[in-house]
Parts: structure tokens; sequence; C-alpha cells
């Protein structure tokens, strides 16, 4: 293989045959492809794309470029969900539970936030004495004990992916389909899990801005999961608002126990109800009705939550929080903001929220940043409502009183105030199968 | 300036301004901006081109990159020449000569054979004693007192350039119309001439295939050069069949001094006759007629022969060569190709021609390689011939016996034999102004 000819030819729009991909990715973790030669080929393919069966062949050459997990020491099906991420969304912390209180099984590694998306490792870590970094028995032993381990990443997972998204991050090529794909499905296929519900969020907090782009990312990695043997499944959800009422990591776990307990927010109770329901399908539960039955009565009978509450302590976790917010820690700051004018609520961008969270303290402005568990927003009023003047629109916290400023000012301009009500979004657009895509 | 914005910018089809063109390629050559970011700038500029203002800029960044050469110290104006590059190509050694006859200045540098093409400065060292090597008052002396001086490139000339290219090179953009343009006119604009002759290649012996690209590279160059100040002009001429009947260093140089006696192949003698027309028209010694008949009249009285004759013993060469070609060292060996059926030559595949010659040690295989002076190719029959079997269509010459054999394969294999005559091919395309093209 010489590297100048595969640039050559997909430059050209020509197709990489399997050992050339095997070839350029293998050699490139090596370092006998020069970066120099591997930012040209990047940039010849988010020109030129790549066939799903290329795309493919890349995600399985990256997934074995480091650890392939066997999850056989945990018993029964094991399902992973991935979120492309988005503004409070912390649907991880309550799918899971449900599913686990249903007997699927989840083992599953997450990430930390970085730009105006949280992670969700974070989330778990405002959870007074909760341990993200467990040895492998550990995390199986939890996972067959409370049927479900959430942890950070570790282990060499995909190493390839690392190298090669350092290098797209500075060349001007991540937003490529079938790269960003890769790089998702790569890691999934690595963490080893059967099956897999991607969430692919659509919109202005989104990544993907568009619906048909979320839809071609979807089809793309439910492609490449089906073609390396697992199950996969993607729903299209809604990140044009954010998810839920708080942005944030405490008040993002308090929330998602409101949901756990039947008293969450609707759109974030329906969301997390139809992913959980999926996934549920997925191993093999039932029919998608009997599976969205199912994981509704894990929240009427407080399996679910138990079922939270079980791993919380599993991992070391004081789970008396969950039960009594008021012994979260509390952010010594924050600012009630209040409407200036009577109307509807037309437009919010999630992404603007977001970022107003991180101002706040809740996010990192860079990898090395820390993060304050207890700052970030309680939207009282969010897409579609009426307000009047003087109303409570949200609420800021923070441990940095002077960031409330710059905050509220960006809050403010992310919302759009108009005369009249408008028109219901969907909060999921569509379930993507490999070659079936299902409109709601 | 943030070269990831610069990358993002241009891949998506934006154009860059003359300050990001600067500081992107003085960041380069600093080292500021790494490999990996230019190479995928390369490939959006492959993909999305340049416009002729933003190509001028980066022509003119490139060129100023290392020292601009003053020709000030030559009287009257100077006027270079650059040919993309073919096969049989020696038009230098003939018009060089011609025009410092008719009173233009030619202080030129001039490159070494690679590939399948020749360089000037190897067919001028198979002339015994020349030197291509003067030191800066030494070129000047030289074209002050013969008119003409033609030497090896010398000096830091257009670094970025040589960066640019060396990256170009491994990431398969070499093939863009900006980026060669570019290339090859900040390294004349750095030499310094007042006016530059570019005699554009076309056909399957040149880089540019076909007369549509020929045309678009020629039109751009002559928009740089105008734009940068220089009077520029281009001919589009034909290297779909080699130039002349020579191919091979010291071949040239007697195929050249024929055409400076008068006695010249007719293609070969006709090309450098309206090369050097055009190139006396461009320093103002009259109107292309006048200019024209001045180069015939050159010829005629032996004064475009004598002053190249003059300009060798300047620089050290043995000039009693020229006179008796006997004096030049004979390859060993030497093969006639005979014709194996009756026909007529419908089809040269010239870079084929240019390949067989550097079988035979004519021409370098990797930049390090050595030359045979005397190698090469005397083509007896060429194209639109008619030939009869048992004729023969060419003389291979070597000091490598073993090289005949394949050469021989290689240059019947770029003949093609049919049964009627093909029509005839002009020699010169077309005539390229800034904005006016002249076709013939």
């Amino acid at each position: 293989m010489r590297m100048y000819d595969l640039i050559m030819k997909k430059r050209n729009g020509g197709v990489l045959t399997d050992l050339e991909i095997e070839e350029m990715i293998t050699g490139y973790v090596k370092g006998d492809v020069a970066d120099y030669q591997m930012s040209a080929m990047l940039m010849a393919i988010w020109f030129k794309g790549m066939t799903d069966h290329e795309t493919t062949q890349l995600t399985l050459v990256m997934a074995r470029s480091g650890d392939m997990i066997d999850l056989s020491a945990i018993e029964g099906k094991k399902v992973d969900k991935h979120s492309t991420g988005g503004v409070g969304d912390k649907t991880t912390l309550i799918v899971g539970p449900i599913v686990a209180a249903c007997g699927g099984r989840v083992a599953k590694m997450s990430g930390r936030g970085l730009g105006h998306t949280g992670g969700t490792v974070d989330k778990l870590e405002s959870i007074p004495g909760f341990r993200t970094v467990l040895d492998r028995k550990e995390f199986f032993d939890t996972v067959n004990k409370c049927g479900i381990s959430l942890i950070g990443q570790s282990g060499n997972l995909a190493p390839a992916d690392k190298k090669l998204y350092a290098l797209r991050d500075v060349t001007a090529t991540v937003d490529s389909i079938p790269l960003i794909a890769s790089s998702i499905m790569s890691k999934k296929l690595a963490a080893g899990s059967d099956c897999i519900l991607l969430d692919v969020k659509t919109g202005s907090g989104a990544f993907m801005k568009t619906l048909e782009d979320s839809l071609r990312l979807a089809q793309t990695m439910a492609a490449i999961g089906e073609g390396a043997g697992r199950r996969t499944v993607a729903l299209i959800t809604d990140m044009d608002t954010p998810l839920g009422n708080a942005i944030g990591n405490s008040l993002e776990v308090m929330e998602s126990m409101d949901v756990l307990k039947g008293k969450g927010p609707a759109d974030l109770t329906e969301v997390s109800l139809q992913l959980a329901a999926n996934m549920l399908c997925l191993v093999g539960k039932g029919t998608p009705e009997e599976c969205r039955r199912m994981a509704e009565k894990s929240i009427e009978d407080g399996s679910a939550f138990e079922t939270f509450c079980a791993m919380v302590r599993a991992q070391g976790g004081d789970d008396s929080v969950l039960r009594d917010y008021s012994r979260f820690p509390r952010a010594p700051f924050h600012k009630d903001i209040l409407a200036e004018q009577d109307g509807y609520i037309v437009k919010m961008n999630a992404e603007a929220c977001g970022i107003a969270s991180v101002i706040l303290g809740a996010g990192r402005a860079t990898k090395e940043s820390g993060i304050d568990f207890s700052a970030g927003i309680l939207m009282k009023k969010k897409y579609s409502d009426a307000v009047k003047k003087g109303d409570v629109l949200a609420t800021l916290y923070t441990s940095k009183e002077d960031s409330l400023k710059e905050a509220e000012r960006m809050y403010r301009d992310a919302l759009t105030i108009g005369k009249d009500a408008p028109k219901d979004k969907p909060l999921v657009y569509a379930r993507v199968e490999k070659d079936k895509v299902e409109r709601y």
C-alpha cells in the first residue's frame, strides 16, 4: 500500500478496499502513515464521502485497534445506548435503571462533558461518593448484581479513533457523516454490548442541525452496527429545545430521579420511555407495546428508582441524596430571570442555553477545567409556553456570583418571545433501522 | 489567524483574503502552521480552487518567501521563458540565443530533468566543460557580454514553493491549476525578468493532457504575471508527439544547433520561431511580423548560433563540439528499430517515448541518479509519416547494452501504425494573454 495512491483514489471518488482501509489505519496508529497524509485523506473523505461498506470496515478496524471488551462474564443480553449529545440530556440516568429493572443488562461507559453539552460521568460524580472508575471485575459484578453499572471510559478503547479525532479537530474535518459515524460506533463496538440504541439529536443544540443530516447519520450508524453483527436502532429526537427543565449536574440528577419517581417533566419522561422501550425490544423483552408498558410499570412500582439507588450504593455513592435532594450541596448564588414582556416562547436556542450553563460553572471551557456540580439552570418556561411580564423564565445557580450577569444575557438572548403561540414540535422525529426509516 | 478557520473557509468554498494567505504561507515557512493542516488546506484547494486574485496573492507571497533577484545590473529588457515540460523539448537552447542575437536579454535559470521529461541544465552539461553554476556577478557579466546566460537554479528561490511542493508531492495535491500556476510563477517572479513567455505543453507527453486544462493553466499564469506587473504571454504547444527528432542530452544539443544553423527539423524550427518572436514582441522589438522576420534572420545570418557559442565559451564550455558533432562523446551501443509492417504512424505516445529514453540512461529515475549524456533516441519516422516494412523507425543510443531490449519494447508500444494517413495536428494551438485567447 502506498498512502499516496489511496489519497488519490479517494480524492477521485474511488472506493477503498477492506485491505486498503485496514493497512491505512493500522499504519496510521503505528506511525507509518504521516499526519499530513492522513489529514489530506480526511479532507478527501469530507468531500467524497464513503460507502456504507467502507464506513463499516473503517469502524471495525478502528474498534480493533485497541481493547475489545468481552462482556460474556455478565449474564443476559447487554444493551448500550449512545446520545450524540445535547443540552439537558440526562436520559442515560433514567433509561439505564428502567431497562435494568425490566431485566435488560446495561454495562455502560460514558463520557465527560465538553463544550455546551454535559456528560453522564460528570452528572454521576455530583452524587457524593459515587465512583465512576471501577476495575473490570467490580464493573461486571455491579452489573450482575444491580443489572446496571455506569462508569467512565477506561482501558485502551479505539486508540485509532482517539488519534484520528485529534487530527480531525485541527483540520476542519470533524463534520463528515462517515467520520462521525465510525468514531462513535468504533467505541460502541469495542465496548462489547450485544445491542446498541442510538439517540441522534437534531436541532439548534445538536451537532446535526437538520433532520436530513440526522437521518443520514442514524442510517449510517445503524448500517455499521448491523454490519458488525450488533442489533442497532436509532431514534431521532429533538434538541432544538433543551430536554427537561434542568441543565447542570446535580440539578439533572434530581430531575432524573423525579422522572424515575413518576413526577418528572412530560417531555423528558416521554423521550426516556421511548428510548427505554426500544432498548428492551432490542434485548428481546417483547413487542414495542409490551416493552413500553413494562418501562412505565418500572416507574410506577418504584423498581427503576430502586435499581438506580442500588447501583449508586454499589459504586460507593450516598443514595440518601436521591431521596432527599436537600442533602445535595447547594449553589451559594442564584438569580431569577424575569420576563420583560407578555407573549409566547417561540424559539429557544438550546446551544446558547448550554453555553449559559457553562458560564455559570456547570461545564468545562477546556478539557482540563473543573466543574461546579451545583451550578446550572432550572427552566420554568419553555418552548411554546405563554409568559406574562414578571414571570420567572428560569433560575440560574452558581458559585461565581459575577458570572450571573453574563449568563443572564446569554440565556435571554437564547429565547425569542413572540405574540402568537408557536406550533407544537415532535419530541421524537423518527425511528431508524438499517434499511427502514419510520417517521413519526 | 487560526489555520483551522482558514481550512474551514476554503473547504466551504470561501475566498481567502490577502492577509490570510500571507499569514498562512509565512506561518507555514516558519513552522507555525503544521504540515497536517497545510495538507488539509491543499486538498480543500484541490476541490474548491482559488480565484485569480487569491492565486496571484499566493504566488506573490511564495515569491517573496526567499530571494527576489534584482536583474537591474543587466542593461535592457530581460525576458524569461518557462516550459511546462515535454519530451524532446529543447527550445530554450534555440530561442535563448535567437532572442539575445536580436537584442533581447535572457538571464535564465533552468531546471534538471525528472521523470520522463528532460531538463535544460542536463542538456547544457553534455557540452564538455560547460558550467551551469555561476556566481551572481559572472551570471550578470555573461548576459551583459553575450546577451544571454543559462544557469541552474541557485540561491534561495521561493522556499515556500519548495516546502509546499514537497508536501503536495506526497498528498496527491499536485494536479491543481492554482497550485501548479502559483508554483511555476512564484519562481519566475523571484527570478526577476521583466517579461515572461510561457510554453504550456498539451497532449500525451505533457502534464496537462487536454487543451482545455492547458488553456486554463495558461490563463491563470498570465493573470498572475500581469497581476504582479510582468508582461506575460503563453503559447499552447503540442506535446502529443515529441518535439523534433532527438531525445537525450547531447543528441538534443546537436539538433538545437542544427536549427540555429538553419537545417533543423521543421516542427522544432517552427515552434522555436514562434516562441522567439513572442519573446521579442514582449521586450518591444516590433510587431509580431517584424519579430518573426528578425528571428528568422538571426538564423540565416548565423548570429544566433554565434551567440550561443559565445555563451558556451563564456561559461567554460568547448564550443568546437557545436561545429563538429563528432567531438561529442558517442554512446558505445546503438540499435535501429525497424518497422514490421507498412502503414502510417497514426499515434505516438510522447510520455512512453520519454520513458524509453530514461531506460537508455538519458534521464533520471530518482533525483539522485546520474545521467548518460550520450544516451537517447533519434526518431526517423514521426506522427503522420508513411512507413514501409523494414524502414528504420528510430535509432536507440546507450552505454548499457542490456537496456536496449526493454527500451525497444517501450518505444514500439509508444507507436501506433495504421492503414490511413492521420490528419495533421497544429504545432501551436493558441496564444494566451491575460484576458485574451487567440486559437490557431
